[in-house]
């Protein structure tokens, strides 16, 4: 490819609304351009990078014996009624109606229509087990998109979907899947990566996995133990929390607390700690409709924490569809909306409320500090002196509903936890029964009856990888592309070649040389000045680069440069011989490449 | 793979809502599975298959030049509106909203997307010519779908956009890009392509060719003269149709004509042939709304054409579109919709229509053909002795409104004309100026001066080009595959290797050293008995079988058969010895890969 007809515009500043480092690159290199909020066009360099990373996917899928289909991006809604997820997810959930206002949907995962498809082809025991993948677009209608290819609507994804006879046998394959995944994210030379556990979410199952690139613009908290090696995303991570406290209980005493609403300034007119307060946080919480077609129920919910802690929004939701079922959203709830059950915005306690009118969740931090300060349910009251035990009905249920924060202590070992941000690139679920049951996919087992497969399933973001190598791998200038995910792997800078016919020739020999051994090249001959073609290289990233000038040439050289992720640059050449450069540079661009040929 | 894993239950018989011979196979051999109307999935057979399409789609694109992107599947209605096609499309064009109630559309094209997204990058003519490609899904509300994957609601294809300085530019690329398609047809095995003139449609643009593969269960109608080579779509096909008519024009006389609605009625009733009486059609055009958001307006339409002949839609849509703009659709005008206009059905003729209230469209055979029978636009009665001319106000446009029929006289020659059925496989079309004009892509000329770029467009669908290799290449038995789009190159049947130990070594050290070779192969050492074993195979159709059995092994030999599509076979060995079957197979799928290997 020569440089002046490469499709992508690049910028010399940094662009205005990008938020990450990545996604500034990503913009000044014309790599992608936003078509809506959320939905990308992938630029022809954007989509050589996410094209090798979907192949290094599909390697090791097919490595684990996984075979290649393709299901529908729009699929009729009857599919997404029959598992129950058509009405247990709210809006991320896209919708739409054909020309005759028959219902689909466009899918945002593939778990409905893969057992449907699958089921159709399989009666018997001796198919299993057996596991499919593809390299799909879904669309998931997110509030909030973020980070250039990092959050977006409309996405490229690879999932996979295993099928088994046995527990036994889902655990082992998602095992050998598991290091698949260590694989695929190695080969990409994504280098900090590490999973940890997680929430299972709207997906359902027991056991799942994140694979998290820790980096300080992930929007993903996770919560590490070096000491033990305990790695959890926040959203299911816990903690061992000490209850010390040797204060005898208090009676229970209102106090009048003037404009006093904050944890801070109640805690502060009061004189206590704010860990001595109780901290009441009302949200609402959206259920699926209770007859078809119908809205979408809601009900109050108030929960309750200690004041120096933070409610998380994954826990709570688990807790209360324990009581309530799937919940479609969970959202704060406004001033506006309070009322109906006894209490006000700011003075919120949990003595005194609308008997049965808001669903009450009760922290165990609530649970086993004494003596707190609780909220009155009226205007500028509070009182002092709350004893769970005491002053709440007998066998009242508290839970873990609270974000764990740096310096808890680690459940293994007891020692201070540490914070990290992450970005998912990937995950893996056993999701047991719940589709295949819910579908009724039913085979023929070797004893005559009739049993539905256990699954797992497995996914990756394509653009998401391909954004988060940026995120780990670039300076100032520009990318720096791991060989094996790179869009071009050599550019060809000539320095002076529209005046210097050596400096052509020689060039485009090179470049020819490359091409017919194919190399993915990029020529640079314009009429520039060096530092400008050599920042604009930068913005391309190419990891070798051949620089063709009159100086060089005199010498019998052509001078190398390399912009390298991780990979060792003891044995490369600063300069090589213009004789045979472009076998030399082949032999370089497949020594590099082999770093990356992981073979278990 | 082993054929017991392989995601594909066959089946024996063919199933009852197949359309094609192509579509049984497709169910009979488990290569799709219909998820909703028009909606399938891929399973691994049909997957492989139509990745192999699309490689050699894609290698012939980067032959010519183009960069590969993804454009979006999703986008903001704005960009449609922009080009005026959101509202010049009828429901074809799916439309929906998302969570905050803002319009997108699925695409069901590209040209508006691509041209936003090369706008983006392109500021100078340096950067003219470039041209681009994706592989990307499409949604397009079809009222009917059919055949599988001929004709179908959510597809894959390869959409190309080429943006040109100048019009000779456009032509010479264009012309290379006609080379690639006849190259890309070859490639895949499809024999019987032709290019032929076409409509460009909705596309707007001047010049198009659509690729046809000839065949009877194809869905348009092609026009063809085997001595001047004229080819084309039956929906621009024209003829040179003689009116040679000697009998002087009679004067206007009003008959009476109880129950005779028919053009065969009528003729028959009044005495004469068919090609005396004027036939009426009316339809309804729907035109776009004439405010943003509002209901498409509708307004009545009367064709008259000779009663031997048909109303071409096509064509029709055109003639209409210059007086009324583009439509978002024609329909036929139900019984009840009559009225309004002047007339009653089966009675509609060319005189005392309400002025003004219909469009009346007349065709040349109409004008041209002395003495017609025309409808009295009362019910029960007719007039004979119509001659256009003379009857009507002077001026009184005419067109060519129909079909060409099988015999009207070539366009070239004179000769006869012949029918044939055609799938069409892909069509390329200059555009023009139309999109980068209505959606502002301006470019820096070299002259200073600001100038939009002519673009050309190219498309293939994916999945319809595997449908259409089977629909001409098949048996009774199963599809036969040219090898490069088989799914699968080599199937080994292993003949009793349940109990035989020697047949069971030797079929696996085939189907080991094939797979360490890189060839794509199947092995099936299951217990079953041959006939059902080939038969079996026959439905997978890889080109190349081998056969090991313990008759063969005691004489050394693996037997060989092939299933090839137009491939010659004069040089294929019945069979081959067991000493290096492997090596021995592998070079002969290398001979008949290259049988393919087209080098200009």
């Amino acid at each position: 490819m020569r440089i002046e007809t490469l499709l992508a515009k690049r910028l010399a500043e940094d662009p205005k609304d990008a938020q990450t480092p990545g996604h500034k690159l990503l913009l000044r290199g014309g790599y992608i351009r936003q078509i809506g909020q959320g939905i990308y066009s992938l630029l022809p360099l954007g989509q050589r990078a996410c094209a090798k990373v979907a192949q290094i996917i599909r390697e090791e899928m097919d490595r684990v014996g996984m075979q290649e289909l393709l299901l529908p991006v729009t699929t009729p809604a009857e599919l997404w009624q029959k598992s129950g997820r058509y009405d247990a997810i709210g809006s991320e959930l896209l919708r739409f109606t054909d020309r005759t206002d028959h219902p689909y949907v466009l899918n945002m995962t593939h778990e409905e229509v893969v057992v449907d498809t699958v089921a159709s082809q399989v009666d018997s025991y001796r198919q299993l087990p057996l596991a499919v993948y593809q390299i799909q677009t879904k669309f998931r209608d997110e509030a909030r998109s973020r980070g250039g290819l990092i959050r977006v609507r409309e996405f490229t994804m690879k999932d996979a979907y295993s099928f088994h006879r046995t527990q036994e046998d889902l655990e082992d394959y998602y095992k050998q899947c598991h290091a698949a995944y260590v694989r695929i994210f190695q080969r990409c030379g994504l280098r900090a990566v590490v999973d940890i556990e997680s929430d299972t979410g709207m997906m359902g199952g027991s056991v799942a996995h994140e694979f998290m690139l820790l980096t300080p613009v992930g929007e993903d908290t996770i919560v590490l133990c070096d000491e033990s090696g305990y790695r959890a995303n926040r959203e299911v991570a816990v903690c061992k929390r000490a209850y010390d406290y040797a204060d005898a209980p208090e009676p229970l005493t209102e106090v009048e607390t003037p404009g006093q609403k904050t944890i801070e300034e109640v805690s502060g007119f009061l004189g206590k700690t704010t860990d001595r307060c109780c901290k009441a946080v009302a949200f609402v919480a959206v259920l699926p409709p209770k007859k078809e077609g119908g809205a979408p129920a809601e009900r109050p919910v108030v929960a309750f924490v200690r004041g120096d802690m933070e409610v998380n929004p994954a826990k709570l939701k688990r807790a209360l569809a324990q009581r309530l079922g799937i919940l479609q959203d969970l959202r704060p709830m406004a001033e506006d909306e309070f009322g109906g059950f006894g209490s006000v915005a700011g003075f919120v306690g949990p003595i005194g409320l609308t008997a049965g009118a808001v669903e009450l969740v009760y922290d165990e931090s609530v649970a086993k500090t004494p003596n707190l300060i609780i909220g009155a349910n009226r205007v500028d009251w509070h009182a002092t002196g709350f004893n769970f035990g005491r002053d709440l009905p007998e066998g009242t249920p508290f839970t873990d509903i609270t974000d764990v924060r740096e310096g808890d202590p680690c459940p293994l070992s007891g020692k201070p936890l540490r914070l990290s941000r992450g970005i998912e690139v990937g995950n893996i679920f056993q999701l047991g029964t719940k589709y295949t049951e819910s579908m009724e996919f039913f085979y023929d087992e070797e004893d005559g009856g009739q049993r539905v497969p256990i699954m797992g399933c497995y996914g990756i973001g394509v653009g998401r990888t391909m954004a988060s190598v940026l995120e780990e791998s670039h300076d100032d200038h520009g990318p720096i592309w791991p060989i094996t995910v790179a869009p071009y792997q050599v550019q060809v800078c000539a320095l002076q070649a529209q005046k210097d016919e050596a400096v052509r020739n020689t060039a485009e020999a090179i470049y020819q040389g490359l091409r017919d051994a194919g190399i993915e090249v990029l020529i640079d001959t314009r009429k520039v000045g060096a530092g400008f073609m050599f920042a604009d290289a930068d913005l391309i990233g190419a990891p070798v680069r051949a620089i063709v000038s009159p100086r060089n040439l005199k010498e019998g050289r052509v001078e190398m440069k390399f912009r390298l992720a991780g990979e060792s640059r003891a044995e490369l050449p600063a300069d090589i011989a213009v004789e045979g450069a472009a076998k030399q540079i082949e032999r370089i661009v497949t020594d590099l490449l082999q770093q990356y040929n992981i073979l278990e």
